[in-house]
């Protein structure tokens, strides 16, 4: 299966996008991580996601915040699809980060997800990679299935709550 | 290879969408379109999300206005990746349509593109199933240095430009 | 008496929503509440939806935060009333939500209230159940009038307060 | 049954509020329109609202744009449900109006439709009255058919426009 | 002098409309403060301010959070100038009440001051009144004065700061 | 009576400003306008402020589009009461102006009335001066009396529209 | 005297850059301009910004809407003050190229004038290259004189006018 | 070489500019910082600004909150570059801050950096002097490479990361 490259802009977003990587962990989709500043290191940037088709990755993860213009950069450098994560930080609370990565001119998209959605670029990721592989496939369908049946759950012990709270 | 399905909820977004159904024609990728609303054909919505990967498409390019909920209601029904493209109808001229479809709740991603970004929801679709097809592929990297050509080109002009206005 | 169906996608949003069950229990309107995502039970969704009617509710209230379709779902499913409660979750505090909400296409309303707004949800459906119940409407009335009163009461106070801190 | 009462701030609302009054008529629900002021004829808006009740009326739809205070103005005079329409009038786009309708503070819902939504506040007001009357809840079951019948035709029409445009 | 009469929804808004009180007491202008909702109490906030020039006051400051009708309430029941002071209260911080104050229809205006601007309203009533009240006017422009005097103090203590610190 | 001075940054918001000019007229309450930059002309702005007292005036009325600190100018050269009217121009439409207006710090305020809203700059200006002019607190009150009439036409003219249209 | 370098994504923008070119050759600053895609060239805008301090420019201004990364690629690739002018395109008007010009990261900072403000980045960049030009900080201090003339000459108009319309 | 004048509205803004002076200290920039109301002490501010180039400043930073106008006055004062810094202060995050420092009127330019940008203010003075300084330029260049430096240093902490927690 081909990889997924996680670029992040700072090892402070660590924490946001731990469920990214505990997700695709889950799904055993192979994954790299790497820090890699749009700004700071532009060359670095760059020669990463110009390389990273021919280092047998699939699919590029980007995560940034403020004016987040790391996904853009990646998708600048392939034509690998690119997923942008907006990350909330500072005050604006990432709706600068959100508009900074969807709102790409036409001919170099990148696939947004919500802010701080770093757990649904891991699926995004994977219902990519899924389509040449049938077995990540049945996972993703798994996965929907106990989310479904977590809701059942919640729905039962909701039931308790509202007799127990005589509702 | 997989075939795109696109779903509008309306034909008034017809003209909107051309962009998408030129991209894809032009880059050689099968796609089907169908008009379907979240909430005035929500059976029919389901219907076509839950058989999308049967009937053997891989992508799903879902476009609506307003509280835009069709590409959410196709990535709930379907673990295929779907992209969203929110329209500019009404009032907030597709602001709310960007939310609705871009802040999906973990486990469930929509890939949103910008607001009436059809075009590039058609080149997302071809980046995704160019994973699998090296012919795609080489045609986006053709577009890519068409684009890149294109830009020379306005550069010429602007130097003429410039000169005539004696700037 | 109809039956209130409340929905709401997560157990998390029950404290949120604590002060609609409330209200309707002191109003004695009778309701059932279900855990239900527009997302990842999709076929719940639209069963329960379907159902509604003929399992004796009159009125539906959905809450739901982020891209916000719960409320969107029932809409589609029934020609009962459906009242939609945005809920502030995530980095833009409900304002996606109120918008994936309360802008619903033609043909399909949603009566949304204010973010968070879950007991004037209660209210808002007692208002309509009351139309066919005057000791429901009654109570609505006895209800402003205890408004009312607390009003007065804080008035007076604000005045003892006044004239304590001397000002 | 009941009728409605669709008060609005100026006739200047009138093009915008036409598909309230037309929805309502081919749903034969019995409406009554005022011109009513919040700001301009507070005294006549509270009488109006006080009233309404006693003259036959069971729901109320309020267009305002603006510092909508209108729907307010009526929620605080009656028990009955108040739909409220904000109107897209002035810079910022209806957008003021939203927040002024939809933000009602704790004991006073206004069911707020989308900007402009005067159509679907008719439907609003007719699935309330419903409740108690079922040839119009057969009637709003019968519009939704037709609204899936006509989503059936245009989706029709788009296919031969694809096959036509050689798409 | 007249007197300026202080409105508000409840007492809860107390900390934030303690510096208006502390202003006025500062500056000697008579002042009466009332709870009084706009929607929870209309008719008593229709009295209060058609009621309010006879009892003698000149100005009326009127303070409010989310769709906060209050200050237009009063500014339909009176003549006299009104100010409004939005409140930041609930998930939108302000930003809907300070809509719902500041767009006001023309005819009715309402003078809004910042997101919990309450001392300025005093301040600007102070204005107002002191129109015809020289000694009033002569405080204003002694506390202007003190504000300039404050300023360069706050400035020495920054060259020492940034001295000790080595700056 | 003491005169109200307007100023506006541009003679490109004279067309905005005329109902301003207008309904001081009809109101017999004297004026004066100046074009003035806060940005442009800030030795001017601040002049005029300073002696804005001295020479009759009683109310300022200064209004601006964009980063519009013409109000703030003025608040802060003098204690006479400024009334701030943000100007919809440039691509955020009036939004900016709104802000830089409202948003002004503790000890000098803005009574800022809605984008666009000059005529209810000078309602509150007569509102202002009528404090000691009871012959224009009339005028006020007959201004509100004509309000309400036309409400009362509009509503008979709304009647006849409904009936001839058959709704 | 260094020069100054113009970038813009696309041509579709001169018509909006005009005014910054002809106000650089009124102040006689020699420029050269250049149309240049961070997306779509990002490797010949990395260039571009790398070289342009040894080409003997001195201030680079670079021009993008929607998504707009451009002056952030400049502002990586090189130490030079760097001005960036959001352009209002596309539904949000320019609100989202502003946000993601001027929210940078710590380290590289965007110098962001208004929306469509290219008249006002030539200014800029001029009163950057007068610190070390006597004569162009000389031809700035005229144009100012000539603004505060204008606005002279637009008030004497305006009272002309007042006159002539009976105000 | 010239000095950097650096303005704040209050001594409460002092941590947020601390990035500032300790940025521009560790450069060698001299600098001196001043307190100074645009609307508390205009004549102050509009001194300082016009006496600024005279003596011995290159370039002015100035940082404010709310309806910030602080930089605005400046620019108005001097033909020196001006560089904004909108403070997050109140309940609006300083968005209000960031357009009224950002969305300047034609001629006078604010170069305006993120909200709370305060080392970006230092270092864009810097670049600004360095034009005229190779030694502060080369100390620009060396501080980039310690940027990129820390993100590769940050790349290798995140490998370990990745490993010990087995990701």
């Amino acid at each position: 299966m081909k990889k997924v490259l996680i670029v992040m802009g700072s090892d402070s977003d660590y924490d946001l996008m731990k469920p990214c990587f505990d997700k695709l962990k889950s799904l055993r989709v192979p994954f790299e991580a790497a820090i890699c500043s749009a700004h700071r290191t532009p060359e670095r940037a760059a020669k990463l996601s110009r390389e990273a088709e021919n280092k047998g990755f699939g699919v590029i993860i980007a995560a940034a915040g403020l004016a987040a213009h790391l996904p853009g950069v990646f998708a600048a450098g392939t034509t690998l699809p690119v997923i942008g994560v907006p990350i909330a930080s500072g005050p604006l609370n990432g709706f600068d980060a959100l508009l900074a990565e969807v709102q790409m001119p036409t001919g170099i998209p990148v696939a947004t997800v919500a802010i701080n959605g770093s757990a649904n670029a891991a699926i995004l990721a994977a219902q990519i990679l899924a389509l040449s592989d049938p077995e990540l496939a049945q996972s993703l369908k798994d996965d929907r299935k106990s989310m479904a049946d977590s809701v059942e759950k919640k729905h039962e012990r909701l039931q308790k709550k509202l007799q127990t709270e005589d509702l």
